[in-house]
């Protein structure tokens, strides 16, 4: 089995699982007060503080361990959607726990604007820019589009919208950011900036908030005075070690040479949405007339797994993001491809020329 | 170390933690289309069953697996507290991620009321019952109290509700209640019932949430069509199998000698707030001029781990429940003793022991 589908989820690495085993002897309830919990407690607060550091977070930020990146991403909207004469921007590129989450806002009569795309995914800064008025008192974009790859310049968005009324809010999700390129969250400006740890090698189960002023922060799942307060829920050591180890382990991998060896050994009708400006572990691929699944089942009989978009979007019957930049007759044969270093130059030929041949196949047989 | 905490929080046993660790190759999305995820799928789908029949789900309901027990208990209300012509009613005693969440309602001007308890911690029935009228659109009423051990009486609460109204929907936190009482939820009647892993030697960071009819659950986290629509992010495939081991291990065990043994050691001036009627496995015990915490330091110096009361109250600065059944000058000296089947008889004895002596001494210092 040769694993293409690393965006929609990863294998937890050896050195995360050891951690979680390990730490699973730490079963103490960190909010108890024998020596036990202080020392449970203290390592909590020690990855919290790595994870900070790593994240280059500001003075006087911090971040809250949630259950998954979809709770940080519905917490931060929980938390700064409260008015109805405000304005509320989010990209049209969103993950479905932003997007979902705002559509929902939107018909209990909150004014949610969405920014439209470019050709690759990501957001059309300059509509959005348009968009950002004395009004707005919240955006969120994602960093790095989990669809197609693209990247978002999330400091000049930052900059821009700072410039315009310093109040605004701004969130960036960084799940697939996180790892593939350059994460500094002081230069980048944001106010908020959701991980995910079961992208990255880690665990399922747990993502992270980063909060830059915790004291803007309206919590969303209230109980206990857990992680600071500001979300409630016996903490979840064994995991918040597993995810720090996996960030600890993390290092910006070059996967240009793997990228370009799909790309150059591919044929058919087809739409590369990635282009060069999006990361490299992720392509996304629109063919003219065969459906993505067939091509995935095609695939999976010669033991390669690929993505025919994100998960999270896969029952809704269509892709809401593609679907607004790829023309329609390309849109049903969307494939995504995402790798992790596992994966080898001879695996990206192969993959590229079994597609190739699966399209050909295709459009044979139905001709 | 012997540990008389585990109502706090409990070791993940040898077997869940094997299975947690079993299903990490497992790692596949859900809700991918290749065969390796249409396998995980329904391993979870097979889980859910396998849970929803041990608490004995009426036909048509579901389960929802999510982030923590508090996750449910804030979902249940989120869910249910909808009009503000409504009347809400929960019980003086519910755990902090019920009671908190309601007073954010009744603050956003909500009619909440708050049912008193009786003077072992469970809820005054006869009092509840005149709450209750045609206006009542909800009530939650905790299983077995976190606090005391004490144990409310779901069905005649369910019955009673459902005659002045079918409509009122009923949430039980059978956090507390999973594996030490019979847990029968088409016997009980309720609409919501919440499980927690953690308290019953699972993983932490997984409860669920028993719904018996999903077409009145209004979800509390949105994203992706993950949990049947019912709550997005990405399925925390381990801990949702190592949450059915847990479940298949346990067996009620007959604590009453163990719990005896300790009331028959115990000497000062203190108030048994757990009576017969409570739960073997919780001892709430409040001793008059002396602090819990001194007497909880004094313990962990000879290895015996005990609470103070429940972790999620703990930075409260006093205990909300036994402040409203325990004279004051009792109040700062509770302490929370609960246990497992690992403590022995003799471990019984020599806490009550150790607690006797730790409350001489204390008074002898200050006398």
């Amino acid at each position: 089995m040769i694993y293409f589908d690393n965006a929609s989820t990863t294998k937890i690495s050896e050195q995360s699982l050891a951690s979680y085993i390990e730490a699973s002897e730490l079963f103490f309830n960190p909010s108890s007060l024998y020596k036990q919990s202080v020392t449970v407690k203290s390592k909590i607060e020690s990855a919290r503080a790595s994870i900070l550091k790593f994240l280059k977070g500001i003075a006087g930020s911090t971040l809250i361990f949630t259950g998954s990146a979809t709770e940080a991403n519905n917490a931060v909207l929980n938390s700064s959607i409260t008015r109805k004469d405000k304005k509320y921007i989010i990209s049209a590129g969103e993950h479905s726990s932003i997007y979902t989450t705002a559509k929902k806002y939107l018909e209990a009569g909150y004014n949610i604007e969405f920014a439209p795309l470019t050709k690759n995914g990501s957001v059309n800064i300059n509509r959005l820019k348009n968009m950002i008025d004395k009004d707005t008192a919240f955006i969120s974009i994602i960093h790095v589009s989990n669809e197609t790859g693209a990247v978002n310049d999330i400091k000049e968005i930052c900059r821009y919208a700072k410039n315009i009324n310093p109040n605004i809010i701004i969130h960036s999700d960084g799940v697939q950011a996180l790892g593939k390129i350059n994460v500094d969250l002081k230069s980048l400006g944001v106010d908020y900036y959701t991980i995910s740890a079961h992208k990255i090698h880690g665990p399922k189960g747990i993502g992270a908030l980063y909060i830059a002023n915790k004291n803007k922060f309206k919590p969303f799942i209230f109980g206990g005075e857990q992680e600071m307060g500001l979300r409630a829920g016996t903490e979840n050591t064994s995991n918040i070690l597993a995810m720090k180890t996996a960030i600890d382990n993390l290092s910006i991998i070059d996967y240009h040479e793997r990228k370009q060896t799909i790309i150059d050994n591919l044929s058919g009708d087809y739409i590369l949405v990635s282009d060069d400006t999006c990361v490299d572990n992720i392509i996304s691929i629109c063919f003219k007339g065969v459906r993505g699944e067939t091509i995935e089942h095609m695939l999976e009989t010669n033991g390669y797994l690929i993505g025919t978009g994100s998960a999270c979007n896969s029952k809704a019957g269509y892709n809401r993001v593609l679907s607004s930049i790829v023309p329609k007759e390309y849109l049903s044969g969307a494939i995504r491809i995402s790798f992790d270093d596992e994966v080898t130059k001879d695996d990206c030929k192969n993959l590229a020329i079994l597609i190739s041949n699966a399209v050909k196949q295709y459009n044979k047989r139905i001709n």
